[in-house]
């Protein structure tokens, strides 16, 4: 079996295999973490390659170049970073690529830097045959750190914002779905194009956090982002933190004028490529951030039991697979 | 022009563009350099793509695992790196490609962090057409800033060891140089190969450096790593310090029986992929460095004059082109 192909593998199994190389803290989280003269750095690489997270057809430079950041600083939020300090790019290009390609890319780069923060540090470019964009992004941990294990039984579970559009997107994009139709309105089909193309992960949710914590409060929250959808998220904390989590189907909140049925579900729980945090808080604290953030939600709660996820009240079977990077 | 592509452009070009979007530092540098609490880091990116820097009939990925590390590592040690912290790893995959490339990769890996110092941080990995790595490092500065900036006229050009070997052991692994022959020994063919496979950047130089420095020496040194070729590391010099470089060709150490001509010459002058350090010192901080280390040469000296290279007494004309990545 050692020398099996990574197609027959599955990713699964390849995530199992690789994980035996990393440090626990990087298998189990969304960042690694690095502590430099008390000073805790937060550093995380994504990698956008052509024809695995885009292409011509689906995205253009502009878009790449912010969402190659905005993956990466999706990461750092939601470990706890106060502060992105700068990125360093490794960039792939095929030669038959375009000049303006390669500026409209660094153009989206500096949108989203001046937009969260952060500089280029450095990089490295070299020859290929598909494009590919490496960012190494680091940041300040900030004083709460937000951890995927610290989730606890009796603590309310919140959403910062609505899933499935960036699916959507997708679908609409590579004309799965055709955009002239009778179940989806205008203003449905242009945030989801936007959420596919120029996701924008939440800049003020530390502060909202910090904020809305009363000094009884825990210092290490359970947390992470929904970039491989969002089930995944609920399951990865359950299952990092050791506890069940009940999802209450009727508290999940869609954006306006989703349509029902199974397949919309699967792309709101399954799609992949949202944005969101996925966090857990006690029931005080909860009520004083939902205060806060009008656009977050409760969604329902962890409780002591198996490491799983149970979601009560839906009306279909959710049985969708989670996004793949493989 | 600016629709021009990148084949097109050609790679000075393509370095002077995108540098519009990159710091000073790491255009001039070779690492990017961070201020975290009074402790200064040292970054650097560094790529290994299928078919531009490897392929399965040059590199097993062992060896391509040991030198993603060590190419990095190169770096930082011509930077004055004092303590190697960890890397980041894109890695971008293949599925036909198989699991036990992938683990003696890692053992490639390790091998070189076991050697150096150094762990694994975190990293991402997906799937790609061809199989591609991008490590970011980041090592500590030490107390000796080395600068490519930072040569001086009158000062002594040094290098830590022989060049062009590199470059014989790629045309022999991809035969354009048949291993049985009569102008090459079985000694400079083993170690060839050896310094394609397993170049080892000076893990001593820069405590070399510091334990020759008398107190009235100045703290910031010209250097560079001579990964891009010898002549390259030298103009990189010249130019980044405003000054002029004049090399004796006589001085230059070449290996033993390593055959004379123009075609060795230019090998040994732009084969690229050596890993030794280019730099300049003060006649008597110089004496005494070479004194400790005894694998070091003097080759040369700067002078005022315009930022160039000038190669004495060589019997050919030297007129390669440069390692080039694109």
């Amino acid at each position: 079996m050692d020398n099996e192909r990574i197609e027959n593998l599955g990713e699964k199994e390849l995530i199992v295999r690789l994980s035996k190389y990393m440090p626990d803290n990087q298998i189990n989280d969304d960042c690694a973490s690095l502590s430099i003269n008390h000073e805790n750095l937060l550093i995380n690489t994504d990698l956008m390659v052509e024809n695995t997270h885009f292409n011509n057809q689906t995205t253009i430079a502009k878009d790449l170049g912010w969402k190659s950041v905005a993956t990466n600083y999706s990461d750092l939020i939601s470990s706890g970073c106060k502060n992105f300090i700068g990125i360093q790019i490794g960039l792939i290009i095929n030669p038959k690529t375009r000049w303006d390609w390669i500026r409209e890319l660094y153009e989206g780069i500096y949108e989203a830097l001046n937009y969260y923060g952060g500089v280029i540090l450095g990089g490295d470019c070299s020859r290929g045959e598909a494009n590919a964009i490496s960012i190494t992004a680091i940041g300040s941990q900030g004083e709460l750190k937000l951890r995927r294990y610290s989730c606890r039984p009796e603590e309310i579970i919140l959403t910062t914002g609505i899933h499935g559009l960036s699916k959507l997107g997708y679908l609409l994009k590579t004309n799965q779905i055709e955009k002239n139709n009778d179940f989806l309105s205008e203003d449905i089909i242009k945030q989801s194009l936007k959420a596919f193309q120029r996701p924008k992960p939440q800049k003020k949710f530390i502060q909202n956090i910090i904020k809305t914590r009363s000094s009884s409060d825990k210092k290490v929250i359970g947390c992470t982002d929904s970039s491989d959808g969002f089930y995944q998220a609920i399951n990865d904390l359950a299952i990092t933190s050791n506890c069940k989590a009940i999802i209450d189907y009727k508290k999940v909140p869609k954006y306006k004028n989703w349509p029902s049925g199974e397949s919309w579900d699967n792309y709101y729980f399954y799609g992949g490529e949202d944005y969101e945090l996925i966090f857990s808080l006690p029931q005080d604290w909860a009520n004083r951030f939902l205060n806060l953030d009008k656009t977050s939600c409760e969604i329902g709660k962890f409780v002591k039991g198996p490491p799983s996820v149970e979601i009560i009240n839906s009306p279909n079977i959710l049985n969708g697979d989670s996004f793949s990077h493989f």
